[in-house]
């Protein structure tokens, strides 16, 4: 890998609105795992420098996205690659940690689903927002026992579109709404799942932008609600919330008149007094 | 006007996505105050059950718009067509009578919006969903005075690209954003100010699906919330709420997937709870 592939994986990084933040993380691992085994360094302390570097710029690509400084992090701290590890072996244990990582996020999330499953009673409806991986794996656990699953057009880009074809496959039946018809549905739903792109050390969501008003249609409606991701969204308690990204003004389709800014903020802070209960890979721990 | 005219003129309203419950009512008016001087009648009472008719079908076409009820079941009480009447002057007076009406609600709709800009402040910013002709008329007052607007898309046929250029043409600075980003941006207004399709007995406002979650929004964030909209869409005591009008679902583009459902509900419900006054023609109703 040389430094122009590298941006390009910046760049398609930068520009995914498909993936949620686990699955963006683990891509961004991935890049790593590759850049350790194929940087053209000439030493183990210049792989080093290099890797570092790659990891801090992935790691502000996505700044709403905490899994990935999260497990980015973690995985220069546990690969901990000294100058005196030969440079053949020290790329090994880079790229084997990065993979290593890859592969307990996944496992987080498999873990997450379940404990969320359980939440859940066969023949319920659930209402969730945007396009969360976490989320459809719950679904597809949900597969054949008669549950149904509201789910939100989420403007701009629609990517409830994706989860509702997902959701058609798996033969499990969908309501699909634009998000200004939240609060009419939410009544309809036993509960309300959502993934999140980041949670704060006390608890609140940082996911897509309408998240926050599906939390408030809930509690004036009774509905719990549920965030479900694994524990490497969470943020420590030191840190700020993060940056909350916008994207273009474009993606929203309309001419450009004189005066009106458009905005376009992709995701919304939603409190933790809204939550109804957290539920990662650890377990499910309830509001207090 | 024959029987082919009159159900173009149906047809019209019914399938009308431009234009609020007021402007709707008037249209009715106008089309009453038409088949009133041509329709085919040879009698004064074969032209009462002609318009009888023709009155209930036009107040059934937009069952979630509370004025057009209102208006053409004053206009039928007031206008009072005798048997004994000449036909022509029977004509005359209906006509007139719908034509009085519209004036009526016309200066309604002015007043009401006169009320309303007196309860902001020069260079406050407001909020707002969908398209409202009263909103737009206090917008039109407050030109000049370094207000700031802030208009949701409100999907799925975005009424609010109307309102941000019509805001654009009076150089009123505008904010325009997607649904989802309602509770974003709640923070950054002054107050809210909404119309109404329907007000029920209680202070419930029926309007634009969304309208609910941007008062939960405005509640939660201790934003005034202000429903601004003559008094023929308050509905009386004893009725119940109206049909809530639900659209084709191709309003959302969306492909068909098998087991999915498209809902395409226009307009919910706000508590009256959520209502910090009601503005109308004759001032304002701050909440209890």
């Amino acid at each position: 890998m040389n430094l122009a592939q590298f941006n390009l994986e910046i760049a398609e990084v930068r520009n995914d609105r498909q993936h949620g933040a686990s699955e963006l993380a683990r891509r961004c691992l991935a890049v790593l795992a590759g850049a350790s085994r194929t940087l053209p360094a000439e030493s183990t302390v210049e792989l080093r420098e290099w890797l570092l570097t790659l990891a801090l710029t992935l790691a502000r690509t996505r700044p709403s996205m905490t899994p990935i400084e999260n497990l980015l992090h973690h995985w220069w701290e546990t690969s901990a690659l000294d100058a005196d590890l030969e440079l053949a072996t020290a790329r090994e244990v880079a790229a084997k940690q990065a993979e290593a990582l890859i592969a307990i996020s996944q496992r987080a999330v498999t873990e997450c689903a379940a404990h969320a499953a359980r939440c859940l009673d066969p023949g319920q409806t659930i209402m969730t927002h945007s396009f969360s991986s976490t989320v459809l794996e719950v679904c597809r656990l949900l597969q054949g026992q008669g549950s149904q699953v509201i789910v939100t057009e989420s403007r701009p880009l629609a990517e409830g579109r994706a989860l509702a074809k997902k959701l058609s496959d798996w033969h499990v039946p969908t309501i699909y709404i634009t998000d200004a018809q939240i609060g009419l549905f939410v009544t309809q739903a036993d509960a309300v799942l959502v993934g999140a792109d980041s949670v704060l050390a006390d608890g609140a969501v940082v996911n897509k932008a309408g998240t926050y008003l599906l939390a408030l249609a809930a509690r004036d409606q009774g509905v719990p609600f549920y965030v479900c991701c694994e524990s490497f969204k969470w943020r420590r308690t030191e840190e700020l919330p993060p940056e909350l990204e916008e994207m273009a003004p474009a993606e929203l389709s309309v001419p450009e008149w004189p005066g009106v800014t458009v905005r376009n903020l992709y995701f919304d802070i939603t409190p933790a007094r809204l939550v109804s209960a957290w539920i990662s890979e650890t377990g499910v721990q309830a509001a207090p």
